[in-house]
């Protein structure tokens, strides 16, 4: 690629779009993964518009040049890691958000944080329900590209039961419109879909109709203190049965000690799993949700059970929930999964986890949606130790493996990405991922949409 | 194509699998649109198992056979219109389902009818929810292949939202399975939401793996009478606001007038509009939900509100919308429109529909999937009357140019299939239409699925 190249791109976009010195470019990176072998990208497009997009994969196609499509880059997966040469198109500042009450849709901008579109949402009573634990930093566009889950998703589903219309920018720098404002439509190929956890591999997402709820009700919360993940598995399992709860999350023994340490809320260090539940049905039906909850966990063999229908008591246990994510960021270095498995094979999963751990020496602390079968032990290492390093790595992939054998998946939410492309093929298999190849080569013939990102 | 290929297929598959005397194959040309211009298949395969059809579709290959899958033929586009020379691929005897109480999913062949799961479930306290008017007759294949709604869609969502997992015969006999009982799968491209939807362009559906939710809670009924079509569309969209009814359907003057002639049961001749609105909310949430509702429809000039917690009234109130169909059926030969608008476009066009009968001088009933914008509006037409058909005809093209100028679609339900491939272009435009033929020959390179269908 010579200077010239880049030189026309500078100049077909305004002042301040186009970045190409390092110490600007330097931040366009990496995502969350903080892939050590990042590439270096030729420029940064920071579009403030779709034009700008348009212009910079236009460029991209006449000059072969990769393009790696970025939100905010709080990905897990490295589907916004540079690679070498590449042109990084960034939607961080278009951030537009509007509400329309009536038919109860937002149409956002990509780079607006999911909190923007929560906010306004709010404003009129209404509700976005997709919440990854990232949604004050992550963009909306990174949410549709990713197909991003939740906390709520176990009752509210993901960010693709949300998405009404997307616009997007095709490899060879044309724009489309698909779908709309509208709830049900069934018009062609269902195109819309595909762009909708692609992973940047297919366009660009330029704008998105969202589709909004009336406001949540309050929730009751369950805690219930369990043995083993085992038993905390167990009753997962048996409240799905006849409850929606909307939110059913899982930590065990070494998530709460690394909350605990993080922030001392006087968790129980010594219980093997914490499960915590809610329901936000209506009236009586919480409590009735909270009771049948409460005696599958006690069924279970639960060892303490705590209701709650105070919501300001309800939220300090969400604390300790939320706690986690940044409880174990200071564990020091990571390598951060998210399997998922069909449900009534949480117990087994969570067993062979441990096992994992063992075998590679490593501690592999676990906290889940578990509702949903959404798992996500974190592999810690340290860096200075090479072999506790590769440990890490084979015990992560070992991970997926036993997903795989249960009949789950290698990833949930957060995506195949860089990361997890390895063993992908052990998921899919040689013909889905030759399908695949086929249909991405259909939409981006030149082969420049994110490059070694999925497969 | 001579008999000798043809024989090779009857050879390859057991006794009975192949029909291709004109007696048996007859009943395979045409589906619930009635086409006359439905061709004649070379031979109807009705595949036992997956491996038959796999065969099938393998020897269509080989010999560059169109093929047209087909489940119960109950679909409202043409999907399953044979085409001249064409092999009909029918699942309509691959009927077996099997529920898993644990996992809540049910793992079904395509022929198995949408109520055949709904009961499989309901004896495990389970519950599918997706409910299209033929849920006795069409079959769940078909409900996957072109994504069928209902009424419970405007609260439950449709037949996408409970797909978990697929087996797909690919058009050269390939068999690949896609996602699984996993709840959240984002493992690779999503090209299980491809397939749903696809309306038989991209392989044959051979297994469905479905997620089941508890049962559904008795639901309470509100009636209400409305002078004009308009006030009735003004009460559903301020419903929408603040509710989530479990069903909001609307019958206008003409099609409570065909039901009441079909079958007396009391209903107002006089009125513009009724709306038939249900909650499924726990306990007291119930009537709260049904006093904001009536409250609306006041709010709208409603002449008259009813509402009902007993069910037995109620499921006589949801009898007359049932009555719709086949009471719209009985006044003769039609074309049953299906478009879908932005809610608050619901009254515009609405009244624009009558516009258009009156321009056309053609009588146009319409119900509705109300608080989806999803209007089914049936443009009546006497077979004998030359001038009654086209004028019918360019009725139901310029209700979908309606639909598209109010940012809506042509289809909401039923699929383009080819009753509305012509429109299908003045919605997409030619850069979606193009992608969408590029998507579809990645998978089918040789043009052989279900040719004419979609585009
Ligand atoms: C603390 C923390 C908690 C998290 N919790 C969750 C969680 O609960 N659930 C969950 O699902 N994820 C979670 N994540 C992961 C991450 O936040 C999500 O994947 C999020 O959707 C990424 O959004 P982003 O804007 O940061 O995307 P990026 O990281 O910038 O990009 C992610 C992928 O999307 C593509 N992309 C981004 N924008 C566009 C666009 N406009 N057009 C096309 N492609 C685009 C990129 O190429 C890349 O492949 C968490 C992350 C962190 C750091
Ligand atoms: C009285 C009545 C009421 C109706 N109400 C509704 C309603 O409320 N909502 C709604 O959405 N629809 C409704 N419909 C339309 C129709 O029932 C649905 O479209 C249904 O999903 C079609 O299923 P089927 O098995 O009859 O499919 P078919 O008519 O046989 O085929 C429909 C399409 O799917 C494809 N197909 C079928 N099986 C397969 C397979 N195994 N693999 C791949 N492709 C396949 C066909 O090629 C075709 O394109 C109604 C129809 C009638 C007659």
């Amino acid at each position: 690629m010579d200077e010239q190249a880049v030189r026309q791109l500078v100049d077909a976009l305004p002042a301040g779009v186009v970045l190409t010195d390092p110490a600007s470019t330097e931040a366009y990176r990496r995502d969350w993964t903080r892939a050590e072998d990042a590439g270096t990208p030729l420029a940064v497009v920071r579009a403030r518009t779709a034009d700008h997009v348009r212009a910079a994969l236009r460029w991209a196609s006449e000059h072969r040049v990769p393009v790696v499509p970025r939100g905010t880059g709080t990905g897990l997966s490295g589907g916004a890691t540079a690679v070498e040469g590449c042109l990084v198109v960034s939607t961080e500042a278009m951030t537009a958000v509007e509400v329309d009450p009536v038919t109860r849709t937002a149409t956002a901008e990509p780079g607006a944080l999911n909190a923007a579109v929560k906010a306004a949402a709010a404003e009129h009573g209404l509700w976005y329900p997709p919440d990854p634990g990232s949604f004050r930093i992550s963009s909306i566009g990174g949410n549709v590209a990713t197909d991003a889950g939740g906390i709520c998703c176990v009752k509210y589903g993901v960010t693709r039961d949300y998405v009404l219309g997307l616009d997007v920018v095709l490899p060879d720098g044309r724009l489309v419109g698909l779908g709309g404002r509208t709830i049900k439509d069934v018009a062609g190929l269902p195109l819309l879909r595909l762009f909708v956890g692609s992973e940047g591999t297919l366009g660009v997402i330029t704008r998105v109709v969202l589709r909004l709820v009336p406001r949540q009700e309050p929730a009751a919360t369950l805690v219930a203190w369990f043995d083993s993940p085992r038993d905390a598995g167990t009753a997962v399992v048996a409240m799905g049965a006849r409850t929606r709860p909307s939110m059913l999350e899982l930590l065990d023994r070494a998530a709460v000690n690394a909350v605990e340490d993080f922030r001392p809320m006087g968790l129980d260090r010594t219980a093997g799993a914490l499960l915590i539940a809610q329901s936000d049905a209506p009236g009586p039906a919480r409590a009735a949700d909270l009771e049948f909850m409460a005696g599958c966990a006690t069924a279970a063999g639960a060892r303490e059970v705590h209701a709650t229908d105070d919501p300001v008591e309800g939220e300090a246990f969400l604390e300790a929930r939320r706690a986690t994510g940044p409880a174990l960021d200071a564990r020091g270095p990571q390598l951060a999964e998210d399997v998922c498995v069909p449900v009534d094979r949480l117990p087994d999963v969570l067993e062979r986890i441990q096992v994992i751990a063992g075998e590679f020496a490593v501690e592999i602390p676990v906290f889940a949606h578990a509702g949903d079968g959404n798992l996500h032990p974190v592999v810690l290492y340290r860096s200075e130790d090479p072999g506790s390093v590769q440990r890490a790595r084979d015990a992560f992939t070992d991970v997926m493996r036993a997903a795989i054998a249960a009949g789950g998946t290698i990833t949930g939410e957060h995506g195949v990405g860089r990361a997890k492309r390895a063993v992908l093929p052990e998921q899919l298999g040689p013909d889905v991922l030759e399908l695949t190849r086929r249909i991405r080569s259909a939409v981006d013939p030149l082969g420049i949409m994110n490059p070694g990102a999925i497969c």
